[in-house]
């Protein structure tokens, strides 16, 4: 296993994990070793961890553009989607309100962090409303319209959606919503998964209309276990789980201060030069996809206009997904079938079905995902594999017809 | 504060943190740089990932003598007493037990993430015993028996406690519970809360003859933010929260590599020397106590003998506990008042009040916990710190009696 990760690789899965940056560990490092006391301690060590992460929350509250108090820090994305939606409904439920008398609206095309709560609360009588998306992934404005009702209290759409990137026009979903709010005397939360988002696109949550969002660290160069949920204002939640009382009651457990620093240091970095860096990889991601576009039988899945900065996601009917992942892989490639998060199931892309309703072309995806470090000739050689690859398949498939 | 962290300090809280070993930060090294695929991808890079984190899994798995399969990976201490207790409850309760019909046995000087779960699942109905402990911090057995019913469906109290450090006798509970088990033809599921025995104290799961074991390596020389429960074997747990069915479905989120390898390599070396250490730090300790007992009013809560090796926990009645620990961290010592989960509230220990009875001797408690670190020389000179502060104290509380 050693020996083939040590021969020069190509990673195109950055959506799935990337690296953290040295100086993001650099940061971490003293609050692992010298500085290393409990938050919630009331000597030196503990004053200082406690203001460290005082400092990190208000940079990230800063870059974010909202209060300190509206940061919360937990151990996932994961972690955080749960906290916004179980958090919301279950605070609602416990002022009285019944699980059927309350409404969720999303969609089909969502992360299994979002999906599978979903179903939860479904389970528990809380009705679904699942909006329209277009063939290219995009959310309908008028389905959303046609699902909010007076019994919505929760709207919940990834910023990006992270198989086939497709940005969703969150800015107008909101005042979609909002308008209705408005009209119908309603409140309703508005929660965004942004997982995909910080390298690539503004994430401050007055410009996004939001409530609350998600994010990361672990997809944005940072530490792997830490995530954020971040608020533009005080929230009612119900925590998830119990104990000291930390996160202002949100979220119990030691602080974990070297974490909370790295995460805020990779957010601001990601934040900072995301511009820049999205043009870069643009310019890359649209040479990518064109040569794609030349293979045989080679579709893009998603939008091209609306597409984050470093997501490819094609499929190729009648190449088997899992197959090509697995070849391109021995090729020395690291690319993805779908979300690492979907499980390893062969049943096809859930998103590609729902957008498509084209079962071929759903088992036939490969997502290849940019990172800063990506390069051209990476990416010739990657389609140079694919080529032969197809090749290889479709010599293969005439063969067995002809026998 | 940078400048007065930098002197040379005593630090006495190893209960609330300690520092990461150097071997165990270089362990996580290579998976935050080199090898930091998502463990839930199919390329190499994923499975580079997936293999050490089954690897890290065997091991400690080997360490605590159960199956791998008996491990989750969480991200704290608190999350893995949750999941233990939410998850027994509540699976329970899926299965169609009314919370009515269930009772749990505990005892109140549980930490923070135990008895805030209990309070939780008493709100829902599910009926709390509190077993009596005696003036020593000990479960009390005959109690324990008269506590048991055939409607208690989990038992659960901590290895050490992380307090007063009182050593449970965690197999004489269980064997108590096993025959009550048997005699009445139920099934009750033991947890214990261990986060403060593995550098101390055996922790093999067929030892101690529980089914559950919460961990936590942020409390034994290995990274905050990762926490372990342990199962003997297969066990119905509802998850916390919701996602793509990592940790065998148990905890879902993308899994921390980094923190996993390095949670088990801090975990296996604190088990793997613990007897070691812990004959030279209660020698350390002891002779501590005896010093101690010596200054005015001094007097030791918790039991002499059934004591982990590092905890010294002292009452001064009439010496305010913050007060004592703000002035020791002056002179350059850190140590606490009492759990650093415990919060900030200056209403003294619910601990020592609930197993003295002595509302004086409460606010005047000071925990000193010793590391693998911690010197002779260090103890002389927090003795000697001490005694001044008590003999100021004494001077102005007759100045002011006389006046």
């Amino acid at each position: 296993m050693h020996f083939r990760l040590r021969k020069k690789r190509i990673y195109l899965d950055y959506a799935a994990a990337t690296p953290v940056r040295k100086e993001v560990l650099k940061k971490m490092k003293p609050h692992m070793y010298s500085h290393f006391g409990n938050a919630g301690a009331i000597h030196a060590e503990g004053v200082f961890a406690k203001k460290s992460i005082a400092e990190a929350r208000e940079r990230l509250a800063s870059t974010l553009r909202i209060r300190p108090e509206g940061i919360v820090f937990t151990a996932s994305g994961t972690e955080s989607n749960n906290l916004a939606l179980l958090g919301v409904i279950e605070s609602l439920h416990r002022k009285g309100r019944a699980y059927a008398d309350m409404e969720v609206v999303s969609s089909a095309i969502e992360h299994a962090s979002v999906l599978e709560v979903l179903m939860y609360l479904q389970s528990k009588g809380v009705v679904m409303r699942y909006v329209a998306v277009d063939a290219q992934g995009v959310i309908s404005l008028p389905s959303l319209q046609e699902c909010l009702t007076e019994k919505t209290v929760l709207v919940t759409f990834a910023y990006v959606n992270s198989e086939i990137g497709t940005i969703q026009p969150i800015r107008k979903i909101a005042r979609t919503v909002r308008k209705f709010q408005k009209d119908t005397h309603t409140q309703i939360h508005i929660h965004s998964d942004a997982a995909q988002a910080p390298l690539w696109l503004p994430c401050a949550l007055d410009q996004l209309a939001c409530d609350s969002l998600t994010l990361d660290a672990g997809k944005c160069y940072g530490p792997k276990g830490i995530g954020v949920l971040a608020f533009t204002h005080g929230v009612s939640l119900i925590p998830l789980y119990f104990g000291g009382g930390q996160e202002a009651g949100y979220r119990p457990g030691t602080e974990n201060t070297a974490s909370i620093v790295g995460a805020v240091e990779s957010l601001c970095i990601a934040q900072e030069l995301y511009e820049e860096r999205s043009v870069k990889t643009v310019a890359l991601r649209d040479m990518f996809i064109t040569e794609l576009l030349t293979l045989e039988g080679c579709i893009l899945n998603g939008s091209r206009e609306d597409r984050v900065a470093n997501n490819v996601h094609i499929s190729i009917p009648g190449v088997d997904s899992e197959f090509a992942v697995i070849c391109l892989d021995e090729a020395g490639i690291a690319c993805a079938t779908k979300s690492a998060c979907g499980g390893a199931k062969g049943d096809g892309s859930t998103v590609v079905r729902a957008i498509t309703g084209d079962n071929a072309r759903s088992k036939s995806t490969i997502r290849f995902t940019l990172g800063e470090a990506t390069t051209k000739s990476e990416i010739r050689s990657t389609v140079n594999v694919l080529r032969s690859h197809i090749a290889i398949v479709s010599a293969q498939m005439d063969y067995l017809t002809k026998k």
